[in-house]
């Protein structure tokens, strides 16, 4: 099992301009110079917890059997906040105990055991305070990654006591889905947190119209198989590749036309749905 | 000279921010795990097939022999277009069929073979509908590394059949040049369709004067060996490291001062010219 | 030791929207397929020396050991500043003769060994002009990693005639003392070019305050042991995670709240020093 840790799906806040990431890696191949490391992003906005988990929820399927996932987006920097080892199934995510991981952790079959990254035999000394995804993250997958086991790392956690993830769920009330938007992507598709099947369990169905409402816009969207089938400027709704719902327009940005950000509320009317009264 | 393929060229418009690239990177590795991967660049300006196919052309003398180049610039997904591997004397290209490869492809001695990747028992099931890069071309990537020849990833197509390149040419009249911009690079340098030795078949010379026009303007350029050679402001004529003529600015950006984007016409007037009216 | 060089952290002020550090990227793999290549950034801003320099500085101590440093921030090329390589006790660096790499050959225990690369045996032929990072350094590194000697790449040079760094240290008079922002993160934190033992050695200490002077300003700030101890909107003093003093806010931009840049001056009045008169 361990030899298959030979890769690091790395995400971080840090951005691509400083050279934290860069460092990081640099420290990850000090230790383990066969490693792989694959940057899934280092441009989640700064502090943005609920962003960065989405995105590995989003990359949590790709990742190659047995990868080590390292994801530092860690506002409590500098706090009592845990650092941690969450060995799932096929591999361990490492990252501050603040809801980052949770969601991945859950689609990739739960944590088998937690540990806190407290055996600073495995830390890196800092010149100052401590660098977290400098000093104990990025050399916890390092070691990983040369054979050292999980449980090594630090002391043993509850799994029930860990930070509880941030991602919201839509709430349906006959028919009608009141969702929010997950994540706008660089073609400005909004992807919703909806299920096209809790559309289609109230009348939605591909090639129909479902109404969306969003600030205080009320409009029909067709439900097309395929960005290319709209019509220049008509506001669609795909199912993306992710299998969720998502607001498109074809080659223009649904975000802008729509003034969504992520996190905006919208409500989805599918046409089997008890319609509430416009406000 | 499967053993070669290796090392993965990888050109997107996926930008830096999502997690698109990564995510490719992720099932590549999970196929062919000692697979290297070189990010050419991610911020193609979305969809500008144009921009990615010249960006390839300058690229394409410097990968690895042997090489799989990857590049996803493709606004057509969801339409039909076919998703294709092209291999040459020295490599493979994987991408849409939208004339993204094609200049590239002439450049590395043309198309021995053309696969459209029908084969689906080389495509990653998709939660929703097919992601191209995610689900078809990363896939093709990792098993051409592997050993995968590539004919076995789909049916043999007619290379005259395939769409041409979008790249064009000056066009030249009594000694005229009429250009246009290929690139502008992050100094500013912009890089022309033109051939220095077209200015000298017209009378043109290193340390001589050629007039420039550009929207309503009329300028001398000096036509000098380095871009250190200019004079504070001065507008220059450069024989860049690709071998094409470039305007450029001392430390400073010809593009901002001129006015001048990727497909501005630029008319080069060597001294040897009939020269036009100024209209 | 020659089979250690096998990672290079690349450092440049290409930015990642050309390629021009994918083709150098590429380059070396042609050279030295099992190389690692670890980008440390991209984003120096377009032909800054100092903020290269200083990025190499806080990075250098994490480097592989035995790595290859490759940095391209080269306002001169064209020009005839030599490029080097310069061999300390355990990597070498190679990049311009312009101060880029003097502070962190300084760090690394100082140059060895110093060639200027003038083997063209080992340079890449150039379609135009050479550029300096694709056809000369980049080479350099892989054939440095295959194990080429350093000695083979050009001719030895002085050490005492290279440029020398540009990075300033800070002045003090009376216990006040002049310094400079030397850098600021993606966070907004200000990191100065002063030591705390400096501000210790004058009657600073944490928890107590030290008088902050910036453009016009004169503000007290408390030193705090990290960014979670400031209260909102508060301005701190914190010891970084490289050793030095920064000043910061919790989850906000001191620079963008101060006004402060890359260069600009700092002073700070530790409890000890003679204070000088408002102007």
């Amino acid at each position: 099992m361990t030899e298959s840790r030979q890769v690091v799906a790395f995400l971080s806040d840090y951005g691509l301009t400083d050279e934290f990431a860069g460092v990081c890696k640099a420290v990850m191949l000090s230790i383990a110079p066969e490693l792989r490391i694959v940057d899934l992003t280092h441009e989640i906005p700064a502090h943005d917890v609920r962003a960065g988990s989405l995105t590995l929820v989003r990359a949590a399927q790709y990742f190659p059997e047995g990868a080590i996932v390292l994801a530092v987006v860690d506002p409590g920097v500098g706090t009592d906040r845990r650092l941690l080892a969450i060995e799932v199934e096929h591999g361990v995510l490492l990252g501050p105990d603040n809801g980052l991981l949770a969601p991945a952790v859950a689609i990739l079959g739960g944590a088998r055991e937690v540990v806190s990254l407290t055996n600073d035999d495995y830390h890196l000394p800092a010149p100052g305070p401590t660098f977290a995804g400098r000093d104990i993250l990025a050399p916890a997958a390092g070691y990983l990654a040369s054979g050292v086991p999980v449980a090594d790392l630090g002391e043993v956690v509850d799994a029930a006591g860990l930070v509880p993830g941030l991602v919201s769920l839509p709430r349906e009330e006959n028919g009608v889905i009141e969702g929010e938007v997950w994540w706008i992507d660089r073609f400005g598709n909004c992807q919703l947190n909806v299920d096209p099947e809790e559309l289609q369990a109230h009348g939605g169905e591909p090639g129909g119209s479902i109404e969306v409402r969003y600030h205080d816009q009320v409009r029909a969207a067709r439900w097309v198989q395929t960005y290319a089938d709209a019509k220049p400027s008509e506001l669609v709704i795909v199912v993306d590749s992710y299998g969720l719902t998502a607001l498109a327009l074809d080659r223009a940005s649904a975000a802008a036309e729509c003034k969504l950000r992520p996190g905006s509320p919208v409500t989805l009317v599918p046409p089997g749905a008890a319609k509430p009264e416009d406000e």
